[in-house]
């Protein structure tokens, strides 16, 4: 088959060894792939997307009109390698009728196991105690009763109440819920879109399915989740309408004994107000996958000097199952369209 | 009161706000207590022990035939701030008929807590990855489909299922598997004593209270331990017979993928053994409460030494709601044998 019959497809980056073969072994298409080790360029991605038919992209690869007009009227599929489309104009692509995948769903549990990661992490002085052994600093603590102690994750025979808050309460959110309720968890309160229906029903069936007393679950405000929550969970998508929902106002209304967790989008919480939220003890820690202008952060960030911050470099996927699944998912997206069959996780532009 | 009529009731340290008035409130005893903020004084124990009816002790105060000398034939109760008792001389004590009070059950939560923190941390790599942040080399770094991927702690659609095992299967391993289940763990396989008796019901009735599937919970060798977990905990008590249980030839047996977590006692891993299996590979990574040797363990411990060793300074227990709870029952045992009751934590040392 000649070049020019082929179906092009551009990869924005190589997607491994598991995952390649799923292209490569279909001799009706043309592969262009950016095979360094370094995040695609701009003007390379502008360069080859010239006349391609798939453009399979990662989330620092902005989607907007300059590329989709380079790439041309036969472009019929945009497939992004993760579950936000914020690097996507969605307009545009409805308006050309490019459809778009993502990968919902199969990171899941990788971003709830990490969630939870650090919300333990926050509460047990993690970044601090691991310095203190890391910098051989161990030797000169005694054991004394109260020495690196925080607030307990887990409720007690004493404390036998604990309350998840979220911020956002969708998949991952529920996911995150399930994995809280053997630390004794009674109650969740969350915050969601104003504008999206009550679901009752739903927060029913979820209090049942994870074994919580009826109407433990509970729509809320965003006041309330910031003042009852031994737990905040941020996990809703980015963009203008979540940008700093947790902003001084809301960490003022935190209990001091209570901990942040951000594993969605870092624009969602204020960084300044955040750090001087951990500064001054209005809140007891944070724990952070994301944060807002990564990852140009560097040492001098207000975030990374607080020691009460644990900061993880937006490793909420990055797991090996993960990551093959997601991989294999943006692939089977990007096919399917290429083949006029349905895509497994296609974006409804409508 | 004279001080002479007066119970004198020894304190290795300072209890703390919440907990000293349980003493103070009592008029009928002699308090002495170590008000420092360092460990307590060998030789400060041994003098101020001197005519006590009672000692309250911590981990690091060594409770032999010494120090019961000193204190003469009045002592009636030692009792430790702890759920371990390897400080103290058990045949010592059984044969002047002193009672040994310890704070079982109520720190078993929080040590759970901190189990599941580190086998998150051992996967995820969260001492690399906090480090990155940390000295301002995430701008450095661009995002990759595998970056930073470690393997996942929940199974996942593709990887549905999941073992746990457990070296050494008491109530701190129950609650640990408990927190484990909503992780999707199918499987849990745990190694006890030998001398100890089987117990099928037992392990039975937990399949059913944590829905997992019958059988899913059973009792093999340390082999099978190794061999088939992706996270082996390990809890079980400290002392010679698990010396080093965890050595070369099982960290030998791990999966490459699986990681160690270690939340008992030092002495029950060999550093050494553990410091080569992370180095060379043979598994994926560790979490540790506790190191053999704590807490002198520098900057230059071949443990420390490795980025895929999380590391904290014996913090399992350090809640602020479980420290408040073991310095009161810890005070409790004391008042207890002293109002001629029954303990409400003693130790059978018949």
């Amino acid at each position: 088959m000649s070049s020019s019959s082929r179906v092009k497809v551009v990869l924005a980056c190589d997607l491994g060894p598991e995952i390649m073969p799923l292209l490569y072994e279909r001799k009706d298409l043309e592969l262009v792939v950016w095979a360094k080790d370094t995040a695609c360029d701009r003007d390379w991605l502008l360069k080859n997307a010239v006349g391609a038919t798939a453009l399979i992209v990662l989330v620092n690869n902005k989607v907007d009109s300059e590329l989709l007009d380079a790439a041309g009227p036969q472009l019929r599929v945009v497939s992004t390698m993760s579950v936000g489309y914020e690097h996507c104009n969605l307009p545009e692509l409805a308006k050309r009728q490019i459809k778009l995948g993502y990968t919902p769903d199969v990171l899941t549990d990788a971003v709830a196991d990490i969630s939870i990661m650090l919300a333990l992490m926050a509460g047990r002085n993690a970044r601090e105690t691991m310095t203190v052994v890391n910098e051989g600093k161990w030797p000169s603590y005694n054991w004394a009763p109260f020495l690196f102690c925080g607030p307990q994750l887990s409720a007690t025979p004493s404390h036998p109440k604990r309350t998840a808050g979220f911020v956002g309460f969708g998949r991952i959110a529920h996911a995150t819920l399930a994995r809280l309720v053997p630390f004794g968890f009674t109650q969740c309160l969350y915050f969601s879109n104003p504008s999206s229906p009550l679901k009752p029903s739903r927060d029913a069936s979820l209090c049942e399915s994870l074994r919580l007393a009826p109407g433990a679950i509970r729509r809320v405000d965003l006041a309330m989740v910031a003042e009852e929550s031994d737990v905040v969970f941020v996990l809703t998508p980015g963009g203008k309408e979540t940008n700093s929902l947790v902003d001084e106002a809301f960490l003022r209304k935190m209990k001091k004994t209570s901990v942040l967790v951000n594993t969605s989008r870092g624009s969602v919480v204020d960084s300044d107000a955040l750090a001087k939220a951990l500064h001054e003890g209005w809140i007891w820690g944070a724990g952070l996958d994301v944060v807002a202008g990564e990852p140009k952060i560097t040492a001098e960030h207000p975030l990374v000097r607080e020691p009460r911050c644990a900061i993880l470099p937006h490793i909420g996927s990055a797991t090996l199952e993960t990551r093959i699944d997601m991989a294999t998912l943006a692939v089977k997206n990007a096919l399917a369209v290429i083949d006029a069959e349905e895509m497994p996780a296609g974006l409804d532009l409508a």
